[in-house]
């Protein structure tokens, strides 16, 4: 079943039935816009990820502001946005399984699709199911630039794979993608750029070994909304990943800038709104949203705008506040936006955004992406 | 959107798309028993947590093992299990809202429901919605036995509640819902013993306080899976209200028993079946299962009957395994199971359970109530 849409366009945001994902629509934009600004001064190409959002509404809206098409992780992911309308996405990962691929190579009839690797097993798969399905697909290969998660090695080895890729008969190489997961997070610019310049170095020595096999690399994607700006700086990537500048949570808050404040590119434009729903006692209160409603992975929610407010902990359904004075106790049914920890695995918990100006419901817009994980 | 099913009847267990959650039926079918046996044994109805499975499927073969009706958290949550035909529905948790609250009356149509409180705003809230729908609605007392989350202080100031609901027009005091939260999970069961004997105790204060009144208290209902055998022993509750029993994870498997073993009651029958995904690399290999597909919030999931491979790492979509020895190297494209951290939440991130005995796919129930946090 689906949830039940938690708001209806004009009311007001108090009004908005709990716990409700909620967009501050003007952060939102202001964040849309500013990522353009930035990669258009840089002069690289935008391919924002759609696993931060899961929803083909937001992706044509960075398409509109000059986005080259989407990223997602999954299949599952490609699908949603492909029926949806968006005609060019790139699954940066692998794929493994012969569901998964029958199904990539079918999807590739309603849009433009690429997919990655970093083994010769993944390429033989993939040709037999692009064969099979009577299509050419594009191939990218994955490089490890650091984070050592997926990935093939830099240099020969991932040259060695692309000359696989360009002489099946059904596979085109794409190109590389070289993302450092491992980067984004570090908290400063110091560690972030050096990361970014050993991923860069590491992107260089692959081109020079595909240059050796005479390949050309039509595309190499990578960065994170941690580290985008110092990798366009690096010049080594054509296409940006970035997803999460879109929203922002209270984890990327605690990376710091050159001068050691949080850094401010971007605004918090993701809220949980929550309820007070139990009697608040002398330094605490109980609000409607836990585990199920708030990802808990990278660390607990903020309570937006309440320095006097610090959620302490959680249950499955219960948010417990610690409440720093009397004076500014919580009543029992007000309610509060949390930013919270990790928006990625926040959004995929719900069903519907809702979208929230001068204090109103906008609009309400379906996450067609959630729960796809296949 | 719905995601499409992960399997079809019939299948090997190892041609199931991935990641999917995996319902062991042999392990299920034991604890649904034992539990039976159990509770049969101590005299004690059991009324099983929905928040744990959200499939009225599931809460139909415990009613058919005993169960007099099921427990749940949310609003949402009711209306599934009501629909789906679960005819006795304990919402054992504060409900604030008015939209919640209309839809709770209504809901009370098409099965018996219940809800709790721990504040007189919460009854007069009640009597309204109950009073403009027209029905009289059953309210429970929720005291604080020891958890400090939610639950008014026990004995005098509860039995004043108790008497505010019974005097109320449209409202049935239905009795007192007792559950210690934060005893669930200590580890060993001195510290549980210590923590059951509390609540208890608090139960009897209060019920002593009810008689006072000249209050009957028809219902008194608590303790999880980690307690509810020395919360029957201690004789306060009239029903259990377990849930995790079902399925166990990872973090329950960490309680200890009174010989400071791993507690063994009931067995480990949710796994989440993830695949080998990126070409595995000395002593490491990469999952399709990360933070979106197994519930972080109480630690890493564990590696099912594979001692060498130790999940170390996630992000979104993988999950790192630090491989042991060379000889246990999973291949690319192997499925593995995990025993999810936490069972409640990861359920919450699937619509579909995929049922399996002795290596085939038997059933495949809905999560009907996923995302149910309204």
């Amino acid at each position: 079943m689906l949830q039940t849409p938690p708001a209806v366009p004009g009311m007001r945001e108090d009004e908005i039935d709990t716990p409700a994902l909620v967009i501050d629509l003007d952060a939102f934009e202001y964040n849309l816009d500013h990522m353009t600004a930035l990669v258009s001064a840089a002069g690289v190409k935008l391919r924002p990820h759609a696993k931060t959002h899961k929803s083909p509404v937001i992706a044509k809206m960075q398409m509109a502001r000059g986005a080259v098409g989407s990223c997602v992780q999954k299949v599952a992911e490609a699908e949603v946005l492909a029926w949806g309308g968006i005609p060019d996405i790139l699954v940066s990962n692998e794929i493994v399984g012969a569901t998964k691929l029958a199904r990539l190579c079918a999807l590739s009839a309603v849009a433009k699709v690429a997919v990655c690797v970093d083994d010769a097993a993944q390429i033989a798969w993939i040709e037999q199911a692009a064969a099979a399905s009577g299509r050419r697909m594009t191939v990218l290969v994955e490089i490890d630039v650091g984070g050592a998660r997926c990935g093939i090695e830099p240099g020969p080895a991932a040259a060695a794979l692309a000359k696989t890729i360009a002489t099946s008969k059904h596979l085109i190489f794409g190109g590389l993608q070289a993302y450092q997961g491992s980067a984004q997070h570090r908290r400063t610019v110091t560690e972030r750029q050096a990361l970014s310049t050993a991923a860069a170095d590491a992107v260089h020595r692959t081109l020079d070994a595909l240059h050796a096999h005479g390949l050309a690399c039509p595309l190499v994607g990578g960065a994170g909304t941690g580290t985008f700006e110092l990798e366009m700086a690096a010049r080594a990537l054509t296409e940006i990943q970035a997803g999460s500048y879109l929203f922002m949570d209270a984890d990327y808050a605690r990376n710091l800038d050159a001068a050691g404040q949080p850094v401010s590119t971007f605004r918090h434009a993701l809220f949980v709104l929550s309820t007070v729903m139990s009697a608040p006692q002398s330094g605490r209160a109980v609000l409607d949203a836990g585990a199920k409603a708030v990802s808990m992975d990278s660390g607990l929610p903020t309570v937006w705008g309440k320095p006097d407010l610090e959620y302490v902990n959680f249950s499955d359904e219960h948010g417990k506040l610690d409440v720093a004075s009397e004076s500014t106790m919580p009543v029992l049914g007000e309610k509060l936006r949390l930013v919270p920890g990790h928006c990625d695995p926040t959004v995929d918990l719900y069903d519907w955004y809702v979208g929230v100006r001068d204090g109103r419901v906008e609009c309400l817009w379906p996450v067609a992406a959630r729960g796809a994980t296949a």
